[in-house]
């Protein structure tokens, strides 16, 4: 296994350390339990929470900041993790106005943030994201998985909460992120899950997986490699297919690397993403293209459309002061 | 090959017209002669224009803007751009303050933005870099070759240009950040360049390249993977050799990604540098972790530490817009 790594048991610990080091204006890292807050702690909002297991940075530590996260609580790589970690990064960061949980649609995920916003004893409520349209059952969930849409759901609703939104309308406007939301990936490569020490599937050189997982979860097939205005066009039917959108819709498009395709491909697929928006009528007003919902070194990248209004157009731009995502 | 791509021949257009694109506000490309500069250009300060072969993007592209280029010239991957491209980005940003190019230290990107600089009638002057400690003698070049600390180079000088440094002013601090400056990487994987359709090197599943060029060079050894920790303290001993730093010193510690490693080995890496540089009396006073001066899907990672002083630090946190670098 070819890593940066000193022992797989203290990978996470020691990246969050660096992390944290790294960012020292920014994050502040609790280790037992595990989770990751504001440095400075907001004293009279909405407590925007979210969390999975790692492997998908910078999503969530990366997201912790002014307009998004108030504090993320990272699980082993591919691995969900536990309520004990949520209840404290809860009670860590709630200012009275209630706690908003942002989760992925994957099992354990969602069973973990249930079991603790059961036993809390502030006001909560969850936001499932399930904007994959790849396939409606997944491996490792419940129907659809949560993908690279997060980072929509995560910015907009943390915009929101700093501008005083209630806990209600926190949790109202981030299900309606999640509808209008819709994404699609492929894969090139496996990953290496680094407690496992293999790759988590093999797939021959001249394969690629249509509509995989952040986690390397089957997608819609395999099949070989393909022109990048091919798979393009075949990733946006799915997610228009979705979404349909009106002619004159206005939407945020997101370019996601899985972590191993270099910037210089992401941005043709935006290139010949916007362009086929465009010819259907479709305005791309808002971008983001880069590596922000990761699959650990996965080569590959994931389209994600968002139907937006004036109002998530100016939630989308308002200020945001996070590790990953900054203006 | 696996790449998002169309068209080898088309693949430099494409992408740079979704960057610029994505990027509306910020940048303006000119495609022939290839150049590209800010969208609003600076009417009255030194122009600052880089350039070399694409595939280590967001390098330089992602670097225009307020506070950091006003114009980069891109060349086919991993190949350098030519006269004509320099020539014409020089002639749309300068203000009548002069021009520095500021050139990575490779024979083909000296040999062309030497010829562009003397066939221009402005007044021009030029910032080599050559951080990488690696090797004495590089295959693609003369001397060290320039990695990483480039973007060290133009963020400081970026910003001293800004706030309206001369020529002269902005010449001499380049090169005294440059002096001051040393970088080292290893890699795990080669990487693919599109018109050539196959790796640029072979390696076992075992080994990696240690003291490798952001083009695949060879560095100083081959050798089994080790504990990131060995690798941080190898890599460190070389750079310190080289800067010989005082105690008590300040640095920035940036720990750049090749463009196949994950965030969370990269800020590993930055947790074991921080770690060991405090330990011998260093002050880590600034940081910068991720994927900035890539190897197309190389997987790996250098170090680069500046030796800072006030001036420097302040000029590092001066305001920066670009598309990578913002704050």
């Amino acid at each position: 296994m070819k890593k940066f790594v000193n022992d797989v048991e203290s990978l996470l610990a020691e990246s969050l350390q660096g992390m944290a080091a790294a960012h020292g204006d920014l994050l502040a890292l609790h280790l037992d339990p595990l989770y990751v807050t504001r440095k400075v702690l907001s004293k009279s909002k909405v407590a925007l929470i979210s969390g999975g297991g790692a492997g998908h940075e910078p999503l969530h530590c990366g997201l912790i900041g002014k307009g998004m996260l108030d504090a993320a609580c990272p699980g082993q790589v591919f691995t969900s993790p536990t309520p004990d970690q949520m209840m404290a990064a809860a009670a860590a960061v709630d200012s009275g106005k209630g706690v908003l949980f942002i989760v992925k649609n994957y099992a354990g995920d969602i069973m973990n943030f249930q079991m603790a916003a059961e036993m809390m004893q502030t006001p909560c409520a969850t936001v499932l994201v399930n904007d994959d349209v790849a396939v409606e059952r997944s491996t490792h969930g419940t129907g659809r998985r949560g993908v690279a849409g997060t980072l929509i759901v995560e910015k907009l609703v943390g915009a929101a909460a700093e501008f005083g939104a209630s806990l209600d309308q926190c949790k109202v406007l981030g299900d309606r992120v999640n509808s209008r939301t819709a994404s699609m990936g492929v894969a090139f490569t496996s990953c290496t899950v680094p407690a496992a020490g293999r790759a988590t599937f093999d797939i021959a050189d001249n394969e690629m997986e249509f509509g995989v997982g952040i986690h390397g979860e089957p997608g819609r097939r395999r099949g070989p490699v393909r022109p990048a205005q091919e798979l393009v066009d075949e990733l946006m039917a799915a997610i228009l297919g979705d979404l349909k959108p009106k002619a004159g819709s206005q939407v945020l498009l997101h370019v996601n690397g899985f972590g191993g395709t270099p910037l210089i491909e992401l941005y043709l697929l935006y290139h010949n993403a916007a362009q086929l928006l465009e010819k259907q009528g479709i305005k791309v007003v808002r971008s983001l293209v880069g590596n922000y919902t990761t699959a650990l070194e996965m080569a590959g990248a994931s389209l994600t459309v968002t139907l937006m209004d004036d109002e998530m157009t100016s939630l989308w731009d308002a200020p945001v002061h996070t590790a990953a995502l900054r203006w």
